[in-house]
């Protein structure tokens, strides 16, 4: 029932003609057979996003091989590309703050198997959640925030995440914002769950602010965190319908669902690597 | 199949114990079978909003009589009431640029009975929907707005408006914004169809802004208007899912779809009496 | 930010003039806050149902004396009637079988009092979720079912609820067909998650069915279980969109957002005494 | 604005290595800039599904080139293929009854070319949409069918059909069950608009079996004919939310605004050539 294992192959590059000829006969010359392939091209900017599942057990290659094949083909075509290997499971550390719904979430999807990553460590601002998280048997750091601590905790954070290997930080409702030298160092690993519909309702307290315009439906976002508050590329969003019977504590009930399963599916397309970036827009291949 | 014929009856007030009490007794006491009753208390302006449907044939009153008769409750609880006759047809005027795909949703609405209006006439800045309109059976104004002329194109249009005896004006999809002093002298009873999800992507070319920001999903929004550029009070609003792969061109096209649901959706509350304006919110009872 | 402790009045009774009027009348003799009220009259049954909160402390008697002063009422108006109060906890016992992804969801809703109810234990024929359920300091049953025990084991899953003072029986994707003596025996008071938009797909792996067949949307339904398999009434359901790329195991992780989301709001409809059983349908106040 | 002209290959074979290297070999040989590709591999079958989008102007071939050139690769991998030339408007004959939503639907973005299409004639076996069709400038066949005629009508409506050169069949709301030996005639070529969520309440009536029911959300569904009644593959069907308050001409209500959205994306997705057969299950490439 799970898929064999497989190498994704994922690149943007300059739009020409050729490329999916190039790439297709180079994965055929070794016998590969393709899981899946989409691709995208990007009318104004003119560039081109691929992404291919190859079965790895069809292939005369090993993953440093395939690598080592390609690299030409990469740079002839001036392509920005990774190669992973879906038997190595993601490194995913979770940040979180006194709100459980999207830990609850993530865990049972990690202890059930169906998000199959490493969780090095849990990191939070409060000591809420300590009881789940290592009932889990895993690692959690309580890591206190306040308004004068801010770079030291900052950088506690960042050293507890590299430590760990942490390869993407998922701000699972982490009730603070990011020094801009933390989004910068890892552009398109850490993913947030706002709770609005972007781009309406950014900052603090979306739920209230949707009240007070009236709004019929209320929203959630999964999107890349970039310096700019909320201004991220959005990987993912959905909207669930409230009626004017409903109060902010009804509008933030509601939320949670729309959160949890936003959050989800958007951290599950990055982790599949079919998340590429082009400016503020994401390609979802 | 039709509904038996009502009054409907729709009043907000002062929150306070025993309303729905002499309400439900007034109508109790001249035989009134109520068909539908909804009411909402608004905690922030400690308003209390009601509508109620009651069968004609089961009251010993006509509506004048009806009228007579409940204006003493609606003094002593400083209502702000109004009782409708479900024979009597409203009169609705549309308003239409060059797109058309509201029009004809709402000309079919109307020949299939599904919307039981009179439309007295439709004004247009343009001549396209001439034809279309004509072959119905309802009158067309064309009156041509430019930059010189808008004070005299909307004192036209206002006349027009009045001389058909206009309850409620629809702007399906008509590209002008309308004066401020419109707005203020038709309080709640024009209505717009906005190619966004409000408050997102208010103003011009909402689509384009959409495709810009690389939201998973466009909407449109069917609101009062009021002299504030895309702020009135929303009567409804909907979503559609749309991916990296679609152009500013589909994002049009998806909309198409739900604008003219949205707007059928939100002028159908507005018609039956449903839809009571509490600030810049509705309350769709 | 709680809402006021209150009382919740609901009812079905022959539809006829004057019940709201005597309903209203009596609560506002009695200094009633309405804080919320609905109604429905159902044209094919000639029933009429109602639901009215009161702020408890707004009248001026309690419970008991509600009960008492209400019951001629009840009697003159042939009623089916219940009041419920919102400071007594409703007690909900979970049947959960292997996959605890519902399971999951509930417990998170219940630590964060989103879901303001006591869990007195829960039953499983697998001991899997013992853990989890006993590290938030709740009882956990293992009642292990075959082919060769059922009547026993179901008399024991019956025992410990009776003895467990449950009010309200949750099926969070247990994998067992309940007798029909035992639905017979609490009728509106077990509710299950189907995992299939009913009634398309009943009975046994609907996410298979609905891949063969070829759907373009997968869907969850929650219901009150009634000795007929699936058939009980629907207090809500939901779908979300699938495509030809999606096996069945996709389905299934697709599914189990829908599923967590359909139960946990049915439930919360039920627990707020809003569900009134009208034959085969719902109706939700 | 207007996508440039293109042709489109679609595909399905027997999957193998190497089939999509041979084919964008093949395009990239002849400066083929591909504008979109997709495809789909069927883990049950073993079958490859291909659609590619190229330029026209970038080839150095026209139609009849590229297919005499293609051909010998569909042979290769035993392929089931077609080439199709955007430039050329597909031929739609529309039939329908006495419900006219989905006629006007479809009108409508006709007319304002949002489906660039001919419509050689509009078939039905009522007379009452004559007008609209004839004052938008096309052709109206009226064909009564009545319970003696069954094999006349039908045979003088398909040579209609073949008469006018059509392509494709789009049953827009006609409520006749087509006889078997038509459907096998013109395999993929027939579209229906069935009102509700199949394979929930097949044949007649759906809207008052889903009301029965008590289903919390009523639907269409959009598929292709085949012998057996609504059993034909589904191409896209979607859903909207209803509840107890809502009669069973509210479920008609509701269902015609998902029955026209459904019909106009199904169809759009055939006429772009990107829905594929596979069994009882279509490919929407």
């Amino acid at each position: 029932m799970d898929r064999p294992r497989h190498f994704t192959l994922r690149f943007s590059c300059p739009d020409r003609v050729g490329i999916v000829a190039r790439v297709a006969s180079f994965f055929a010359g070794h016998g590969g057979w393709i899981l899946r392939s989409s691709q995208h091209s990007d009318e104004d900017s003119q560039r081109f996003f691929m992404r291919v599942e190859v079965r790895a057990d069809s292939l005369d290659l090993d993953e440093a091989g395939l690598c080592e094949q390609f690299e030409p083909i990469g740079r002839d075509f001036d392509m920005d590309w990774q190669i992973s290997d879906s038997a190595v499971k993601k490194r995913v550390v979770i940040l979180v703050s006194k709100q459980m719904h999207c830990l609850y979430d993530l865990l049972e999807r990690w202890q059930s198997r169906e998000l199959d990553i490493e969780i090095p460590c849990v990191i939070s601002n409060h000591d809420d959640a300590r009881g789940l998280v290592e009932w889990h048997g895993l690692r959690y750091h309580h890591v206190p925030i306040d308004k004068d601590n801010k770079p030291e905790a900052w950088a506690e954070i960042e050293r507890l995440f590299v430590e760990a290997g942490g390869e993407t930080m998922v701000l699972a409702r982490f009730m603070q914002i990011l020094p801009a030298e933390l989004c910068d160092r890892f552009p398109g690993r850490i993913l947030n769950i706002h709770h609005s519909f972007l781009p309406s309702f950014v900052g603090a307290q979306p739920y209230l602010q949707a009240y007070q315009r009236g709004v019929k439906q209320v929203g959630a976002t999964c999107h890349y965190v970039t310096p700019e508050l909320d201004q991220g590329p959005i990987i993912d969003q959905d909207v669930t319908r409230v009626d004017h019977g409903d109060t902010v504590r009804d509008l933030v009930r509601y939320g949670k669902d729309i959160e949890k399963a936003v959050l989800a599916r958007g951290l599950r397309h990055h982790l599949e690597d079919r998340v590429l970036i082009s400016g503020r827009r994401t390609v979802v291949l």
